[in-house]
């Protein structure tokens, strides 16, 4: 799929979506009139209005090439993304990677206080719990158990938080490409993985028919990966909306670093391909999976 | 029930209790040979070996009630104990009420750093939820799914960490007892009430047979925080094994500042003793309930 083509599929897609999601959380986010106010305003502030959606794209994507309902799968939708903003939250906090501009806005923790930074992340973790748990998402509670084990499997110590974990520890240590892919697999990957598999979960794809969609997965999740670090490499900050070189300046290795600029655009281009090719079987319902694997390489923010 | 048939009851229980939790997050919490070691240390300090387990012993306790399998529900308990250690870990921060020492042992930021405090509580959180949504756990879907939405509603901005942001806001406001009663329902209560719902889930018992449990949960769940608060205007700090006298140095509102000391212990007292009213359709088996309404009033920690 060519490049302009690609883009006149996804584009109208990521910005359907992005209004989607914004919609749903406003909608699911009422601010109280008590003390809990400036909780619930910081929650809001980390998951409306910012965000490329990359993953609820996902999700919705693969539950609707399965016949799933849109609605149904806007709301699991959101409990990946709940997770994705908690934990931007509090990475960006002054002990971790002390980040003070996220989606071109001030963090959580610049704009409500490091206190509520926490909190807001802890209750939008525990919301996207709420979410796939509810009965109101879908009537099959074998499902929403499902959604559930899965988005907690990629979350915690095995998945986001231990690649997190790793990410603290790569810091001054030598990582090589090996340590660095395993580290972006779990910090990164296992949650775009998670996203696919909700969408898989959603359409009642059984176990062993998901095959292609988790190596497609895998293979997006790397390059998108390696697409970050050659954003802060060499990214526009102001498109970007948030700190970049900040790689280098921590003396962490990263693919850019070991492989250089050239060769790491490379490989994330092959990756790209590869994810696409993985998709062979599918027809035109999955054209916009394949414009997203070429958008997550080529992308400039 | 006397006071010390209730110790009598009280005491093995209790150290059944917590002797089985703590090795059932031993084997949970295995320590991998790589990066995410530090980490999963960190979690480990924070479930193993501390802890009243309050929470799992209303949990257990309802669910043999009504005849739900010990190991099934030893699971679930772990699970609630998770939510409970990783909002600990959280509160314990710097930003928050900056705690060095917990359980008798320094706080998890002191032992592991602030950034590795934050992603352990992260972990816990998630791994609360791989917990009750894991088919091991039990194979009824429904159950599963019941248990992570009530946990996780009790969890959130509607329920625990909505309490924690009341208890922010309270610093140096004027709160009357009509609000530090309802901060205390969901900064303690609601996860409390968690833990004796989720026993019922596992006992089957329908939504319209939980009422006096739950009427039960709500009077205790108030009843041990005034005790808390008691504890902290006149407790022994090398038994709570953490910082006391911490409220009225912070300016905050308790029931004890609000009330005074002797009408608090009197509130508590009746309290208690209204909760085991709502125990009267049950015989025996609801003896250790008993006990525990009794106990967390008159506790020393």
């Amino acid at each position: 799929m060519a490049l302009a083509l690609a883009q006149d599929i996804l584009g109208p897609g990521l910005q359907r979506i992005q209004r989607e999601i914004d919609a749903a959380f406003d909608a699911l986010l009422p601010v109280p009139a008590d003390p809990r106010a400036r909780l619930v305003e910081a929650m809001r502030h980390a998951v409306i209005g910012g965000g490329k959606r990359v993953r609820p794209l996902l999700l919705v994507t693969v539950a609707e090439m399965y016949g799933a309902a849109r609605s149904m799968a806007i709301r699991a939708a959101c409990a990946v993304e709940a997770i994705h903003a908690y934990s931007l939250v509090h990475d960006d906090l002054p002990c971790m990677d002390d980040d003070a501009l996220r989606h071109g806005k001030p963090t959580v923790h610049v704009a409500f206080g490091e206190a509520i930074a926490v909190l807001a992340g802890d209750s939008l973790h525990a919301l996207a719990f709420e979410l796939v748990a509810d009965p109101g998402l879908c009537s099959d509670p074998f499902v929403r158990a499902e959604l559930t084990h899965c988005l907690a499997m990629a979350s915690g110590h095995r998945g986001m938080a231990g690649g997190q974990m790793m990410d603290l520890a790569a810091q001054g240590a030598q990582f090589d490409l090996h340590a660095v892919t395993r580290l972006q697999q779990l910090k990164t990957g296992a949650l775009l993985g998670a996203a696919v598999e909700m969408g898989a979960i959603l359409g009642r794809v059984p176990e062993e028919g998901r095959g292609p969609l988790r190596l497609y997965a895998r293979d997006i999740g790397v390059a998108f990966q390696i697409a970050d670090d050659l954003l802060d490499h060499d990214g526009d900050q102001s498109l970007a909306g948030k700190a970049l070189r900040k790689d280098a300046a921590a003396g962490k290795a990263t693919f850019v670093s070991l492989m250089g600029p050239d060769k790491a655009r490379e490989q994330a281009r092959a990756l790209s391909k590869q994810a696409v090719g993985h998709l062979a079987h599918y027809g035109a319902e999955a054209d916009l999976l394949r414009a997203l694997a070429r958008f997550v390489v080529e992308r400039d923010r």
